[in-house]
């Protein structure tokens, strides 16, 4: 690649980060996008917002980069949570990193590249990228030490700059465990493959369980229901019922046309003129469903957290596939779908969705090999003898071969997260937080495989230095636009208080090493036994490193600390505040009472804004959006709670 | 090598192993080696044996063999416990296989293999051994799926007896723990990473700690004391003492030509005249060392196994390198050196000792290759042109390449446990059976790295089928030897309750895995798509096999189930027995205490050897004996511990 069209790719880039930036700025001051940009708080507070004269509402304003740049992270912890804390620190961490690396590569690496061998430089647009990296410092070079000496810089302020997220997120977690309010999931554990009894039903076993071996501590328990046609009637029920309202509110004189293309499922249709009858209906169905279609999972609550945790932490049968526990995810959180699955069926299902990933990636190489041969013009236009008059144009060949491919790849990569996410479900996991964490980690291995493996490796060795700086461009741009949103656009569901920060830590010190790994490579290649001597004690340390961190912080992301729990319960206890925690425990995880009760919101809000006189297709245009967002779960009624706080509060 | 060559290292493993059997029968009839082939007997119940009259004393009988086959595993389990009952049943499993295996491969896969190509058979004897080998199978050949065949079945009936042997093992453990008198390891949990404080010492934060977080189920604890010169001296001292006991009794008559050469270590040469006196000031010193030499380490007793399985699963401190718990080992095999060890440098030892672990495989290649050199006859007589004379003499050649290489290797194989085991000791086990157990993997692994990979690899790969069935053989000859000695040599110590069932486990499936992928290899070189085809399903469900029994059977090897824990408490508080259980707590974990009593109980051993009139020396003898099988710590107090059973018994 030339380094002019290295400058067009950038330049594309810069152009349409600038279009969308001045878009964002006009488009968040229109009245008609309110309930997109401020949804939270809208529902918080019910605010009205002032809004700027006409004209200047049509002007592109830089304010709320300086709003988003003021943002303390006490504002993003309270508004956001301990996730959105993280989020931001973890971009923070990353434009550290970045500037680092800029400075020290920007003014001694980049410099000794360009004079790294004795040639008589042209002008230094039409100079290809190449003249720019290491390949173009000469073998057994004395210079060499400054390629190593940046890579000590940048690992040593990397594990540096890790150590003291890691003491400041930590210390902030724990105080945002202690400072927030009662948390349902603390006090509940879940309960899975309860052993079948022909003498009584699973909720009478899951009672007399724990009323033996936990007699002092068992509060309750809610068993989980099979998702059955009757819920699945009462999902679509709730669906329709709000299309119906949006639609008669504001079509009042038009007929609609096609009220059953709006969303209506199948199973609704010979139901779908009563709704109010259907609502009287389903609440009859449930109380009958309750008692009928246990499954073998309960969530057991309990009176103290200490207890609960004790529970979650213990093997209590002596067959470990019995009576199995874990610590309920928040009640917002809880996937109940895969609650179904019968926990014998998991491992089989985690290794099935292992082979599944790893097939996708090596079906993804198809793309990215076609990617790679658009790199290499010539190869395309003797494959392609058609397209050699149009590459003959220098603006065409540079975007052929400068943007086009990044372009086709990250659409190709688009793919990856969905499909990620499917494999995620079918893999099991209770929870929305637990799935879109094991997505998580699936895309970044499908990354990490597919971008810079494949496409590195299978091109020149001597362009990853330039992959991996592109590759650490990317948090820079996000991170501008990201406080603002998490502030006004995002309403957290649910909160896992940071845990995954250690997959962050993971990611960074895999990066790092991969790096050094390299760099040892090179530094072999050009003959440098000083540089390859020096990189070794490096890698040596991150490994090592890496290793005293998930000694010292890991386990207090994956726990609470007994200590902390039992002062929590203490301070409840002293404050009288245990009886109000039981209350709102009882609803906490009631499969169907959530539901009813999600339906009464519904009707209320729907009353609500016929009061306050907002258009209901606005209303129903940002829940919309807003659902967009949350819902990642199709069919079950899982994905109505998303959206609603905790019920008790 | 040549069947001939082969056949005669046969013939001599034979001969040794018939000369061994009938020394054996002879020597366990032998008055004098009373106490080394019967001492748990004697320890017992001091019971007296009839010896056959002094003829038949000298003729070898078979008859202790039919008592070994006749020994029932009840038993076994009551004289040997659990562990040496799981170790008859990996001998017992391995038997079986290898019958199995021995049985299809002798009838059908040896008859394929000799007549696999078409050509003229010489004399048996002087055939090549690769003529019985799957070498001798033309390529693409029909007969393949034979091989195959005799793989689905050993893998099937390998993986088929698992499953019955894990069922069978975890019922027999289950009952086992159930059944056995109150354990005080059971109660008690090893506390490591105390926090310093100034204001307080270890003890007290101790105390503070469990009497906040477990004010109703702590019972009591024990602080781990530094091992310093007054403990080392009062080791050798006992030592020292035993030592002028028995030569004082034995030689009266004769003057002690070497009283330092018998045992005396250096620090107790200034104070070898007055033991009686050195006893009385110890007792002085262990007063005040007690309050003074404390470890971040204390032993904390529980009032139910609940509270202590309860307390040692959880994470305690935010901090989760302070107050880190696990269940306590059992007393007799605590491993007191180690418990000095400061907790946060556990992780950097055991990083320390993998690393060496891998380098001195690696430094093992040196002999591994010599012994390579010397199937390879033509090669070394190149080299070494002076033994080319030798080499004529069929015998000899015989010996040099059938025998000669595997006694060589077998030497240098010596050399691996004592190495692993010193290093499972750096690596910071707190316990006997843990430092044994992670010795085992480490010599497990390295015995496959370097025998089988190694020198199989490195050789001919057709040799490989022939040198698995060898591997298989071992235990064949261990077999008949073992159930005797479980039984009358070996005084048990300690007991893991079979937790290393599962090493086996994963053993046994490693070696079915390799077999496959060595088998897939091998019909791909035989071009042989059908055989191939099927071996595949086999190394997927072998290992989905393995997926199985981790989820469904390891669990409950590593932990003992909270349900099983709790009845027994249970049926203690019922029978009144608690009381007794906390008398026994109080001393079971006391560091000096053990010493102490310790002593008296060899003060009390000696005079009760005197009025029975045993013969001193005898007594020492076996006491020496059993100690060096027993004995593998140097220098610390627990050296003396690991021979006595638990105090309060």
């Amino acid at each position: 690649m030339e380094l002019s069209a290295f400058l067009t790719s950038v330049g594309i880039n810069s152009a349409i980060a600038v279009l969308l930036f001045l878009l964002y700025s006009v488009l968040r001051k229109q009245p008609g996008n309110l309930n997109v940009y401020f949804g939270p708080r809208l529902a918080l507070a019910s605010e009205r917002q002032n809004y700027p004269p006409s004209l200047l509402r049509y002007l592109p304003s830089p304010s709320w980069v300086v709003k988003a740049w003021e943002t303390t992270e006490d504002d993003i912890l309270a508004l956001g949570g301990m996730d959105a804390l993280v989020f931001v620190r973890i971009i923070v961490f990353s434009i550290r990193i970045f500037c680092i690396a800029a400075v020290i590569c920007m003014f001694l690496v980049l410099p000794v590249n360009y004079y790294g061998k004795e040639m008589i430089h042209h002008d230094i647009s039409s100079e290809t990228l190449e003249i720019f990296t290491i390949a173009n410092v000469k073998e057994s070079s004395e210079w060499l030490w400054t390629h190593c000496f940046a890579l000590y810089v940048i690992t040593c302020s990397a594990c540096g700059l890790l150590y003291f997220e890691h003491k400041s997120i930590s210390r902030t977690r724990l105080a945002y465990i202690t400072g927030s309010p009662p948390n349902p999931s603390h006090f509940t554990v879940l309960v899975r493959a309860v052993p079948w009894s022909a003498e009584q039903s699973y909720s009478e076993s899951v009672k007399e369980f724990f009323m033996k071996y936990y007699a002092s501590s068992y509060l309750s328990h809610h068993m989980v229901h099979r998702s059955s046609r009757v819920q699945r009637l009462m999902n679509d029920a709730e669906r329709i019922c709000r299309v119906f309202k949006s639609v008669s509110a504001e079509q009042k004189s038009k007929p609609c046309l096609l009220p059953c293309f709006c969303g209506a499922p199948n199973s609704f249709d010979i139901l779908s003129n009563e709704p109010d009858n259907v609502r009287g209906n389903i609440g009859l169905d449930v109380s009958n469903l309750a008692t009928e279609k246990e499954n073998a999972v309960a969530f057991v609550c309990f009176k103290t957290r200490y207890a609960a945790v004790v529970a979650a932490e213990i093997l209590h049968s002596e067959n470990p596939m019995l009576w199995v526990t874990e610590m309920a995810p928040e009640p917002n959180d809880v996937l109940w779908s895969n609650l179904s699955i019968p926990y014998r069926q998991l491992w089989i299902r985690k290794i099935a969705v292992l082979v599944a990933s790893i097939a996708f990636m090596f079906v993804f190489l198809i793309p990215v090999t076609f990617v790679q041969s658009l790199t290499q013009l010539e190869q395309l236009s003797h494959a392609f003898p058609f397209l050699k008059g149009m590459f003959k144009k220098k603006f065409i060949s540079q975007v052929v071969t400068g943007y086009l491919p990044s372009v086709i790849l990250i659409l190709f990569l688009y793919a990856a997260p969905p499909t990620m996410m499917v494999f995620s479900t079918i893999e099991g996991s209770v929870a929305h937080s637990g799935r879109k964490k094991s997505a998580c980690i699936k895309v970044l291995y499908f990354t990490i495989w597919n971008v810079f493996f494949v496409n590195v490796l299978s091109g020149s060795v001597i362009g990853q230095l330039t992959k991996l700086s592109s590759v650490k461009d990317v948090p820079k741009h996000l991170a501008e636009a990201i406080p603002n949103q998490i502030i006004n656009v995002y309403k957290k569901s649910y909160e896992s208080g940071g845990q995954y920060w250690p997959i962050a830590h993971k990611t960074i010190i895999a990066s790092l090493v991969l790096t050094q790994i390299i760099a040892l490579g090179i530094f072999g290649i050009k003959k440098s036994p000083v540089a390859s001597g020096f990189t070794i004690p490096l890698i040596v340390g991150t490994l090592l490193f890496n290793e005293y961190c998930r000694q010292r912080f890991f386990p207090s992301f994956q726990k609470i600390a007994a200590q902390v729990l039992t002062q929590m319960d203490q301070q409840d206890e002293q404050g009288g505040r245990m009886e109000e925690i039981y209350q709102q425990l009882k609803f906490a995880y009631c499969q169907f009472r959530l539901i009813s009760l999600d339906l009464c919101n519904i009707r209320q809000a729907d009353q609500q804004r016929d009061r306050d006189g907002i258009r209901d297709s606005e209303a129903e245009t940002a829940e919309i959006g807003t659902a967009e967002q949350q819902v990642d779960d199709t069919g079950t009624a899982d994905c109505y709670m998303d959206r609603q706080g905790p019920i008790s509060k």
